[in-house]
This record gives structure tokens, sequence and C-alpha cells, in this order.
């Protein structure tokens, strides 16, 4: 029923099939000085249901106000974004710039700017270069395809020190008609004073109510982009959208409407995921499980501070089945947890049981925490049934270097 | 009044004076492989007024729990501490071992083994070498003595990855007498499986009542050590412990109570940075200063967010004035901050002002950033009452290697 694609330009174009009711396309207009793609725009067909979560940071940048003033809303038929330059702290200049790109775009296809979403990423506190953005958005207007390759020309173009675009894919068959939900995300950190901020768009063909396409994009953040860390800070321009065209001709019912959301949130992990793993110096990703809490908040506040942890990601680093950092990392939360009842597998091996060390040979499990970049670390906390997943990179001298050896 | 003296081993003893009451002993028992000292003993002539603060972790060493139970008390006589070896997560064994610590104590002084505390660090999950500790606190025991050079032997016993022994001191006269105030401390963040916990014991010769000792070294504590910074990482071992022999024969009114709380407070910050300042791979200090939140809690919050954040870390390490990493770091804390009010200084420079960057020099402040090991920042989130200072490490390449190269 389901269809991954992972994350690859050159294979990925081969086997996918877009969402109906939308074209991208994604160009360079030179805000970039590598002269690579700044600019994206994602158009449908016709007003489409639109949902969006946005930053939890204070500090929100000028595009962030902009859409999510906008949304939820049943008339969403476009969104622009661009790469190079954030427009964040950037006072009464950057709010104007940012509806100036709206009503560009609205212009273009004679709609209201009310009906325009707009995304940047970049240099933070420097005012957008408005002719170039201009240019860009008539060149990509121009460039719009209902095709993959534009897809893909729109996923880099919203990239900035990512390594890699991220895409992902589902397929599922709901009352016997295919339906596609087709996600683009980027972010791998920040590199001063470029904030690598976390952005994606969801597009899919089914039909979905305002409240429906609301709920849903919530729920998946939740349990996927909200679940993840490179360095713990939530960037000004943190969004993610859905956009659905109902260009499929088939609505939810309560189980449709379930196993839905199951796809969408396997989607949104799995772009989540390759965040983590583009993490800047990033060598494994820690897949962190918590078990046996009080409830699922007490789960994800242990978990995130298991995935925050200097000295965890460090041990992870150097593939040392550190049980003592793990441990006291939770036992360091606000979130109660039972001393006694806790145990700790890490890569499928039992290292801390009920409180006290196991035996293990250590020099075989940091061979096979070597072994792959995703390391399982599962953690027992008590009898409850709270459970919480986290993702997070680990800690190298390759992070600390990118991050301190820019001068301004 | 007041008389500081940083930590220096050889000129400190010169111009140190004991407060009545305590003597000292650390001698080295074969815990250290090193062969460095690693038991300490602190012996008051008679039982005195004792108060403790313990780790916040919810893993908690087995000396931990011996020591919190018998505090606050006016019949303390000794503490005995070693290095080396943390006794944590050592299940009933560890707590039997702590006891018995306890106990070879009590039987040299002949007082009541709830009239000694203990305390231990580094590595955890390993029993403790009881012969070891035996021989060592015989050792110590017959070595005791008022003296700064022995006060010296015991503060470097209870250090572990630290580059230095911490100490400070204060004396101050109240009411026509010199009263004295002497602390050792130490920690420096952790490297597996040595925990480099927190430590710290205070010894004065003022008359204090057990409420008394225990509202001061709990204000004093939230003050200092509750606001410093290496690794965000609470250890299980964690504790202060302030003894006050009352030799010197001085109670305190109300207005002598906030003159000593004061000197207290004092001694315990210097301690505590001196703790930031030799962190594992520590280059820089940021002394982090937050004014008009909405209240000082509030204010702690958003300092702490500011301190623990890998961003903002690297830019001090890196020497970059990087308002962004800063601002948004503030931004991301739970605690309300006015974007519109919000400004910072950095090294007196102002360089973010009421919502937008401010007109710099970046390479003059640079440069100036580059020029003295603490890097004054502060940080105005509104209009509010609220404030907090904290005190936190940079992130270096050094701190990542010495945290990813141990292998178990």
């Amino acid at each position: 029923m389901s269809q991954s694609a992972k994350a690859s330009a050159s294979t990925f174009d081969e086997t996918l099939t877009l969402p109906r009711g939308f074209r991208f396309a994604g160009i360079a207009c030179g805000l970039k000085a590598s002269g690579k793609k700044d600019v994206a725009l994602v158009v449908a067909d016709h007003p489409v249901t639109a949902s969006g979560v946005y930053t939890q940071n204070q500090i929100v940048a000028a595009p962030v106000l902009n859409s999510r003033r906008k949304t939820p809303s049943i008339s969403v038929q476009a969104v622009v974004a661009n790469s190079g330059n954030a427009n964040a702290c950037t006072g009464q200049q950057g709010v104007e710039d940012a509806a100036l790109m709206c009503q560009q775009v609205a212009n273009l296809l004679a709609v209201d700017p009310d009906q325009v979403l707009v995304l940047s990423t970049g240099v933070i506190g420097v005012n957008l270069d408005m002719e170039k953005i201009h240019q860009g958005i008539d060149g990509a207007f121009a460039n719009l395809h209902p095709t993959a390759e534009h897809f893909l020309s729109a996923a880099d173009a919203i990239c900035t020190t990512d390594q890699s675009s991220k895409v992902a894919s589902r397929s599922l068959v709901i009352n016997g008609t295919k339906v596609e939900i087709l996600g683009m995300a980027k972010g791998a950190g920040m590199i001063a004073p470029n904030m690598a901020t976390m952005l994606a768009v969801i597009t899919t063909d089914i039909q979905l109510s305002q409240t429906q396409a609301d709920s849903m994009v919530k729920t998946a953040t939740d349990e996927s982009f909200n679940r993840i860390s490179v360095d713990g800070h939530t960037s000004t321009n943190d969004t993610v959208l859905l956009l659905a065209s109902g260009d499929a001709k088939v609505t939810l019912d309560d189980e449709s409407s379930s196993v839905f959301q199951e796809q969408l949130n396997d989607l949104f992990t799995e772009l989540a995921k390759q965040i983590v793993l583009d993490g800047e110096g990033a060598q494994y990703i820690m897949a962190i499980e918590v078990l046996g809490a009080r409830d699922d908040n007490d789960a994800f506040e242990i978990a995130e501070k298991v995935a925050a942890s200097q000295l965890v990601k460090t041990a992870i680093t150097g593939s040392d089945p550190n049980w003592g950092r793990i441990v006291s990392a939770a036992g360091c939360a606000k979130a109660s947890i039972d001393p006694e009842l806790t145990s700790l597998e890490l890569c499928g091996k039992t290292i801390y049981q009920n409180g006290s060390p196991a035996d293990f040979d250590a020099a075989e499990l940091s061979g096979k925490m070597k072994s792959h970049r995703e390391v399982p670390i599962v953690l027992r906390v008590g009898n409850g049934q709270g459970r919480a997943r986290y993702w997070s990179s680990d800690l190298t001298t390759a992070y600390v270097e990118l991050n301190y050896e820019y001068t301004t």
C-alpha cells in the first residue's frame, strides 16, 4: 500500500508520481553567491486546502508572520520560497518585502495575496535584495511544470547548508483510487549568520477539509519535525506546510483517515530523519525510544534530554556504549523516572538493567555501533504507558569547526 | 572587608587563615591509577552545624543518599571524601560501602556514624576498593592538621579531571571579631565513565543555627553552582556542604546576616566560576546577564538557554559577535521575551537594539572578545524587573575530542 522513495535526485524522478493539481519550479536569481537555485514556486491549479505549523521561537521572521496569519485556509493557490536570505530580524522593511513577494505571485496568478504563502531561509538581519527576488519570481513563474524534474528543482531551491535536498513520497489506494503525497524539506543546523531553518512543503491530491488538514499536519509534525535535534536550536523561520488539492476526488472517512494520517506521519518522519542525517558534521543519528514513562509527555521530555546531551552525543561519535552518560542524562529530566526500573538497550544489546550495569562485551558492541549510521537507543524508565521517539545527530569536531570558524 | 584569594596552591598558603575548629588532610591510597591524592578528610574539633545541597539528578549515588539523610544537622563532626570512584550505580553494595566509610571515621573519632558525611567522585558503575579506602582513611586521619598546606592537600584529593584544585576564602569582621570562610570545590565536566561531579565543602568559624546554615547554603548555591554549565549535565554525585564551627564566638543579627550571606554568595560564585574556567576544553567563559524579564525565574530560564546553546558556545569559541545566535537562543526559551524590546551587549558593545541589529565594527569587537577569557554578554528582554546571571564554558574541538576519544 505504501511506497517509500528515498531522497536521491538522480533515481527519484524515475519512480515519482506527482499529486494531481500542482506545478513546481526552482531557479537561481543570484541571492546565493554560489549561483545555486534560490527561488522556488509551488502553484496549485485552483484554490486548495492549506495548513501550517510554525516556529515556536519568540523571535519570528517576517515570512512566518505573513504565512501564519493566512493558515489554515481553503483557498491557497501558491507558496513562494527563497533561500540565501531568511528575511528575519529585518524590521518593518522585512514585513513589507514578504508582502511584496506574495503580491507579485498573486498578480501573476490573478488571485488575492492572501492566497499566497511565503517562506524564506538563509542570512538573518539583512534586507532582501528585492530586485533579484522579483526577477527570480518572474523566472520561476515562467518555468512552472507538473514534473518530477521541476519538483526536484524546487526542493533544491529551498536548501542552504544542506548537503543534499530532502524529498519523500507515499502512494496509497483509498476506496480504489490512488492518492499521492509528496514532500520536500530542508535543514541541517545553523551556520552563522545563515540560519539553516527547517522548512517543509508537503503536497497531496487527497481532499481535506480545513479542520482535517490542520489536525493532520499538527499530528504529523509532533511525531516528526518536533522530535529531531541537531543543535537544539529552533530557528526564527521554521515552517511546515501541507497543501491538499483534492484532485484525486477522494475524501476520508474515519478508517481511511487514520490510514492516511499514518502515511503522513511516516513521510514526515522520513523527511525529519533526512535532516538529522544531514546535520552539520553528523556521523551518526541517534534513534532514541523512551518507554515506561508516566505519560507520553514525560517520555518526550526524557528523550529530549538524552537527545540534547553533549556527553551522550560525543559518546555516540566515539562509538562508546556509555550507559552512565545516557542514564544520567535521563535522570536530569524534570519528568519522573524510576531509577530501580531503568534499563537501557543500545543496538539491541541490554547494557543497563533495573538500575545496575549489565554484563556485555564493550568492544563487540562498539564495533556494532560503528557499523550503521543509525544507532538505536531504547531506554525504559519505569512501568508506565508513556513512550516517545526522538532523533538526534551526534557531536563531532567537524560540527564545532563548522560553527566556530566562521568570522563575521 | 573581604579578601579574595584565587586558587593557586603555591601562593595561596602564604596568605591563608583557616577558620577555627577544623583540621584537614588529603592523601593518596591508590584509587587513582596516577597515584595522585584521592582521600580527603575534614574534621571538626567538636560537633558543628552542617547543611547540604545535593544533585537534582534522579539517579543518585550512594554517598549522596547517605549524606542527604543526615543534613541539616547541628552535630556533624567530619566529612570523608574520595576521588577516583563515584560509588554511583553500585546498588546495595554501594550503599553499604558508603556507610562503612562513615563508620570507620566515626570509630576513629569516637562519634556516631550519623555525625560523618561522605562524598565520592570518579568512575561510575564500579564498586569501591574498600581495602584501599580503609587504608586511605586511616592514613588521612593520622595526617590531620589545621594548616593551609593540609587544607590544600584535601582540595587536591577531591579532584578528578580538574586541571587544578579550586579554593577560595573570605575574611570579614563582624562586631569586632574576624570571621573566616574557606572553601574547596572540584568539577570540570564529565569524562566517561568518570563523572567529574561538582563537589564543594565550605567551612567557617561563624556560629550558625541549623536553620540559618540551611537557608544560607541554599541561597548561595542558587546564585552560584546552580548557575553554571559546562555540558548541561547534572551528575549523580553533586554535593555542596557548609560546616560552621562557631569557634569565632560570633552570632549573626539581621544586618550582619545579610553581610555574611553576601560574602558567602561571593565565595560560592568564585568557586563556581573556577569550575567553568576549568571546563573540559574551555577557552572562554561566557558571563551571561539577563535583564528585563518578567521575573527572576524567567530571567534564569532565558540565561540557561543561552548558556546551553551549542551555537552560542561555538560562536564564542570563534570570537564571533553573532547576535543572531544569542537572540534566537533566548527566543527558544519558554519564558516570555519581548522581541521589540530585546537588546544585546557583547563585551560592553551594543550589537542588537530593540529588535534590530545595531551598527558595530565586527572585526574590532571580535578582537576584544579574544583579549579576555571572560566574555560578558548582557541581554535585555523587556521592561520587567527579572534578572539572572549565568556562567558557561564555550565549546571547542578539544571538548569533543576529550569526550569521544575515550573507549570503554
